[in-house]
């Protein structure tokens, strides 16, 4: 079994990531393709980078993620192929693959990543503006059968790396920021279980609301409450029960958040 | 082939039932994976169970339904998985199995039932959160592999059963009521062919509205019509042709809809 | 691998294309199925026949793509299953089919239509408003495992096809109109790169818009500015860039676009 996962911001409704999908088939008949989201915020690189460090860890050695948020598409920006420990990153080379690099490295993994070059692994002619369907979803079909990443193009040792922002020390705990909204309007932050000494006396501030001790679950709260508990990634997140943290709180991605211990 | 469904409300924008995908994957790499729905209404335990009974019986035997709608997830409550006749059932112990329960029990069927608790069968650590990733998925890929149902944990004999409204018997014919609102704003109720003697005769009252007679097809009547029909899974359904019937008649789940016979 | 793609507007949702899934696979366990969209807005047969016309060739040879946009069902509008070329088609008779079926007389390729008439590879008992589950999923499956076309039914010589729009020659260039909108407000027209000689000279206009030259790609102008370009399906299209032309310039399907070469 050879697993392709899909991540793009192309949405469904017009069938594009099922073409991806016929293109993969059509060079790879035995590939198992998996959609993690097709809708992605348009363009946004650093949501899909979040997400895509999301999900990988959680799909069999071996498997390949596909990620095309592509605002560069049909100028010069390259097309890569990357081998980070035990999967594969296939997309364009604008930062969506940041964090998975990031812990690659801090974990002492094997890199490898190459260019997307060699036009024997593309559809012809390449259209300017889907390049999800005419280079990178053959290029996951060929890797599917086993060419060799050395074979697609040279060598890359300078992959584009976002910069995510870190939380920062402060007096009384950590500055920390929300760094991704979900569909429940629930507020991801890059505050980590590492950060929280005591969970059960922590304060969290974001705007002008103050947030005593973290929950475990939602149920221990009443519906509305704003509540503060460590997500199942392991990342302080602001969350109303039953409700949008996002729209009660009217915030977005960068946000400040305080974690403060007594 | 090992089919596995999933019924969820956790929407795919956000890639959770990518994740569970790559879990069960991970374990059992022959799955093959099949999405009912992922935008249930949230927490709506009871739509679930509806769509849950209707898509089932159309799944090979052997499959597996997964299901996680989960307002209680990271309390005491229990996972369950059941064997319900030819099919399986994983998810929380809310209520999801309630109809195809009862259905089992009225064709007598062979009915297993066993608490999800053993840990050797779900990811380490369990979040608080996300279930469907810890637990639900990894019982869905094990039971393909071959773990029987008594491996998972102490047999249940009390599931936890929901209440669904039944139809009552008036002077004129029967008192049903809306159970569930699709996508179009078809009004699905529990009056079925079994409640109407004459379909060509029979009246339906809803709201101040009187709808003399069953439609077989939207085709016959115009746009802007509302009809009654049975729908494709023989319930009794108030809809408007190329409209909605929910939000022309302003009208929720538990609306009562008369049907009268003369 | 037999692959198999749907394209509907039943959206996902309430399930539907999962139970004809679930259908398929209890006939064709080996089936690989597709989504291509769920998200066809209601009813709308010529924006499917247009997606239909661009995902088919993307899939395997022997691939079976079913296309289920069905205001007449339970009508006497017919059934049919369709070899156009190497690939397949099952759908209702009401001109999905046209564009595949205009490049597969253009083409010379190899036609044949049956209607769909023999209950032994359909649901029973069929209902009056879900086909894709009782006749077209079941008829997919049958053919999947290698049921022939004269099977089905008798032979059909005179499918339902519709009239697409054609460009005409006007004084200084070519006339055509819009033909479809995508989720992103993107305006594809009839008007295909062998109607442009002079792409860096031509001129586009739209209601009282002008557009001087072609892009290449969205990244060479700014975003909110209005584009034209030839599209990944070799469409000529009018863009906003990170926007919507749709809702910019208020137009709909029909929209004449006026093509002027100096």
């Amino acid at each position: 079994m050879k697993c392709i996962t899909l991540l793009t911001d192309f949405s469904e409704k017009d069938g594009y990531p099922g073409i991806m999908k016929g293109v993969i088939l059509n060079i790879a008949p035995q590939a198992v393709i998996i959609d993690i989201s097709h809708d992605i915020p348009p363009q946004n690189i650093r949501h899909a980078a979040i997400l895509l460090a999301r999900s990988a860890p959680y799909f069999p050695a071996g498997t390949t993620n596909v990620c095309v948020v592509d605002p560069g598409v049909g100028t010069e920006r390259r097309g890569i192929i990357a081998q980070l420990g035990s999967q594969f990153f296939i997309g364009p080379d604008n930062g969506l693959i940041t964090l998975l690099y990031q812990r690659a490295v801090r974990d002492g993994l094997e890199i490898h990543i190459h260019a997307l070059q060699n036009p024997g692994f593309q559809l012809s002619p390449i259209s300017h503006t889907f390049h999800g369907r005419d280079v990178f979803a053959p290029a996951a079909g060929h890797l599917a059968k086993g060419v060799t990443l050395s074979n697609f193009g040279e060598s890359v040792s300078d992959p584009v790396l976002l910069d995510f922002p870190i939380p920062t020390r402060t007096d009384q705990g950590w500055r920390g920021e929300v760094i991704s909204l979900d569909a429940f309007g629930n507020l991801a932050s890059n505050l980590e279980s590492r950060h929280i000494a005591y969970p059960g006396s922590a304060e969290i501030r974001i705007k002008d609301r103050i947030i005593k001790g973290l929950n475990q679950t939602f149920a221990e709260s009443q519906p509305g409450d704003l509540v503060a508990l460590l997500d199942s990634f392991g990342q302080l997140s602001i969350c109303m029960v039953n409700g949008s943290a996002e729209k009660s709180l009217g915030v977005r991605v960068g946000e400040p958040i305080w974690l403060i211990e007594n």
